[in-house]
């Protein structure tokens, strides 16, 4: 058996996130159904973690095994030739055994677009979220410095989140303007369900001047979920990438796969 | 009788391009309703031109006349909310009586945007030309220089395009990269059908070593349509803005408008 690891992007507009699931379109299934058009046998793919519908990414990783010899070419080639246009593999490497697209991750990095304008842009509406007052771009950079370290994010998750743990390391966090667009990029260890989207919301709410800077770390030192702020529309989040281990072949800058 | 000035915004990624057509839905055609509903009386958009189906705009310019005295904010923010999320006006004035958005714009800007890239980009496939093959972006950026100036572009437009003369002013044309993605930027007096599209195909063929960079000035000079290149697809190409004078009250920038 060949353990075959897949790094994608999609436009997750028209998804119901990552996972299957009944009530729509997800892109695993889209991804699934194409290596099962491609192989002959069904495939089940094992993922570096779920998006929720509408959340884009640049660098998803997951894998599957199978008995085929293909060469590393025809998964990329071959895959997106068979996918929708908003999904493609951006590169299939063979990874040894022990690989785990989630329990190998080293890290993530999430990049959230906020649009500040009087009017809304449709050619930025797929991947951004529209605010129309102005926001404190150094508050809120002041405020996103606060979250690197290892904290305790169990303000900053969804209600529904069922996580075990909710301490979580952050190696650095950004907040920076270009124009009338503003950019959060956050990496760390691992993230909580819905976490980049409440640290957003929290941080807009800061750079709104609802809320003072100091909160972040109040929330980090023991907050509830109530008190942070709400949570960012899916659109303007994107998983910009998954980091492994050198050793695990995933590394996209190296060269070791096909890209 | 009022004459009000509306600078738009859309994504002509599902439309036939700006003009009514019987084959789809047209941006003016789609914007025309929207007035309608507002003013309760069927209105008819005069433009500063016209896009191709699926080219892009950020600032179209576009007018029409009406006998209600209606607020400006009420134009601009009436009409975002019957507009569908494709379509957004940025700005609505009101301008003189001799205010054409054709016959008195001074100069236009386009964009075009060219994805290099191994694997095509999903988050880029709306608004951006793939191209598998690395650019020569010095070259490309050598041979738009030759574009500025006045000069004959008989051969840079569609073979359907029936302008009288063929003569036009270049203000300034740019080629630029920014990692994967190649930006070309042209402004000038005025534009013939297709003209950015076969310049941006002619430029591609020169980054792709098909043609040397004297070829520009050799079709200035005199060239047939046939020898240029080929006409780039819509998508990548952007209507950015269309300029005037300042006593048409159309700058966007000066605040004269409700921006």
């Amino acid at each position: 058996m060949k353990l075959i690891g897949l790094r994608l992007e999609f436009d997750g507009s028209d998804y119901v996130g990552w996972q299957r699931q009944l009530n729509g379109p997800s892109v695993q299934a889209v991804v699934e159904e194409a290596l099962e058009q491609l192989l002959g046998t069904a495939v089940r793919l094992t993922s570096s973690g779920r998006t929720d519908a509408g959340v884009h990414a640049r660098g998803m990783v997951a894998s599957f095994s199978t008995p085929r010899e293909l060469p590393l070419r025809a998964y990329r080639e071959g895959l997106n030739r068979l996918l929708p246009a908003a999904i493609a593999v951006r590169q299939a490497w063979e990874a040894p055994p022990e690989f785990h697209p989630r329990f190998a991750a080293t890290g993530k990095w999430y990049r959230y677009h906020i649009h500040c304008a009087a009017v809304r842009s449709p050619l930025l509406r797929r991947c951004s979220w529209h605010l129309r007052q102005p926001l404190n771009v150094a508050a809120m950079a002041g405020a996103a410095a606060a979250f690197v370290g290892r904290h305790d994010f169990a303000a900053f998750r969804s209600s529904g989140c069922d996580a075990v743990t909710t301490e979580r390391e952050i190696f650095g966090a950004a907040v920076a303007a270009d124009g009338a667009e503003v950019v959060f990029d956050v990496r760390g260890s691992g993230f909580l369900r819905n976490m980049v989207r409440v640290m957003t919301g929290t941080l807009v709410e800061i750079g709104l001047g609802k809320r003072p800077v100091a909160d972040v770390a109040a929330l980090l030192a023991g907050g509830r979920r109530e008190e942070a702020g709400l949570t960012a529309p899916p659109q303007g989040l994107c998983l910009m990438e998954v980091w492994y281990p050198p050793e695990l072949g995933a590394d996209l800058q190296a060269g070791t796969g096909t890209l």
